[in-house]
């Protein structure tokens, strides 16, 4: 009963982790998306059950060696009963933690208990952290009612812009020329807007909400030659450091933790933001993470009142490098 | 077989017309929403059923009488069998013809075969007709990709600027206090933002889209007070002028007919387009209309080589205004 599992559930992928306690990786896999909000609970537990049952093997682990379960996922936890049940048919008897999937984004880059992260990934969100605990939220509201500056809002701003040019209604722009290819439409704008308004309409409408998420990267690509793509990169850049300002009282010297695929990927995008909030007196260090799975552990080990100092979390992230450097 | 049998199906109700060929109204009845796209083939088909039923009997009709029938309706025709079967099992064995949801909006408005109709109702989209046959349209692409200006559009906007004021991202705004108590939200500001975030997510994402567009009228009555209000106004009505100047060769001069649910009950949204229009060159005359029932009636009328004179429209106005007025 000495080991930890550790799950990082993300909206793409699910990452779960058998390690002990002193942070030493023995056992990882990689399955597909776990967020509840856009998945659905039941595909969270496939995900979950699926990547804890290879990283067991691979640890080499049987399942009552787990003493201490954690995942760290978004949305709430409505129907995390389904989700406890599939570990407990792999044999893990632990009770599983749920820990918030922003939290594990601040402490996988960081071994301070005080700290802002914010996160642009589908979805786009920041907190501030104090002791450990989520204090204060901004954004994180959603593809209809928020998420400025996340890859649904960026994505969308793109489609719209495309549908407007072809239309006639707004300016030309590259994006269509990126796009159109991208969702499968055949032609070019010789072929008549009808035509391809009516090909990309139902293409784009085909993809469950917020999918469309995947076309943000073409954005970033065309930025430096179009001005549509421009100025929907700086909006973004714009309300992701307005969502961090907005937060309720937080430390500016304190470590800033930036992660989400867009972020993460997207190095202009995340020296703009964090230009503006050196503009807006934020001090602190600002670090980039790939994602939230080192923090995970990180919460996996406090909740079980192991210590994280930054030797800890050092061994834990070289090991964790390690490990998935195998695979 | 003499009677005709016209359908006007929008996205909140259906209308059902008995007339003669002259335009005479002898029955009429109201149903359910109608729009494939939004509410499904199926509950077009019973509204459609259930209205032409109502207004058979009270034109004291039998399903044999009717020659010719008609629906106007926005979408495709697909799955339009169910809907056809639906008049089939009333008894109704003529031939039901599609006609546009927009076309029939600009005939509801004019007897002339030539000119332009601009609708905002839950969507927005604009055309031009020549000769009776739409030559070309502008946006109409959706929730997601278009529908500039519409009550979907208008509502978004709104329902944002409120997450945004009550997150501390955006400026204040009166649509707060207008839409918390519209969505079902329990509380003011002295609950704190998290409370009534929490609450107006759980409400707004219940929504099936796009019925948020309900609230559209709430950012039209803040307008007067409220500055956020007020340019989310301004930019529908130039996002509007926007569509119709993008049509492809319109006859600036033909009549211009508007209508939805948006552009009917907001004139002043209704006299800016206007202004907007006028400066751009459209001189013709502009007339609003409330539905495209009117329209559906001149459709199907010619469908069937009835010619519609500038008498013959008045004079079905006329007679569906007085049977209307009976109900």
């Amino acid at each position: 009963m000495s080991l930890f599992l550790t799950v990082d559930a993300g909206g793409t992928s699910t990452r779960a982790l058998v390690h002990d306690a002193d942070g030493t990786c023995m056992g990882y896999a990689v399955a597909g998306g776990g967020n509840p909000t856009a998945s659905g609970v039941e595909s969270v537990a496939n995900a979950m059950r699926s990547a804890a049952h290879t990283a067991l093997r691979q640890a080499q682990a049987e399942p009552a060696d787990i003493g201490h379960a954690l995942a760290a996922m978004a949305g709430s936890a409505v129907g995390l009963t389904g989700v406890e049940r599939g570990l407990q048919q792999l044999g893990v008897s632990a009770e599983l933690r749920i820990g918030s999937d922003l939290e594990a984004i601040l402490f996988a880059g960081t071994a301070a208990l005080d700290g802002a992260a914010l996160v642009s990934g589908t979805g786009a969100a920041a907190i501030v952290v104090r002791g450990g605990v989520t204090t204060a939220r901004s954004d994180g509201r959603g593809w209809l009612m928020g998420d400025v500056g996340s890859g649904y809002w960026i994505a969308r701003r793109a489609v719209r812009a495309v549908t407007a040019d072809l239309d006639s209604r707004g300016p030309r722009t590259s994006l269509t020329e990126a796009l159109l290819p991208a969702a499968g439409v055949v032609g070019d704008r010789s072929a008549g807007k009808d035509v391809l308004l009516d090909q990309l309409v139902t293409a784009v409408y085909a993809i469950p909400t917020p999918g469309i998420a995947r076309f943000a990267p073409l954005v970033f690509e065309q930025a430096p030659v179009d001005e549509i793509a421009r100025s929907i990169i700086e909006d973004a850049g714009t309300g992701l450091a307005d969502t961090v300002t907005a937060l309720d009282s937080p430390d500016r010297d304190a470590p800033l933790v930036v992660g989400g695929s867009v972020l993460f990927h997207q190095a202009g995008l995340r020296s703009r933001v964090t230009e503006l909030l050196r503009e807006r007196g934020w001090t602190g260090p600002v670090d980039a993470v790939s994602d939230g799975t080192l923090g995970a552990i990180c919460m996996n080990l406090r909740s079980a009142s192991v210590t994280v100092d930054a030797d800890r979390h050092a061994h834990a992230r070289t090991s964790l490098r390690a490990i998935r450097s195998r695979i």
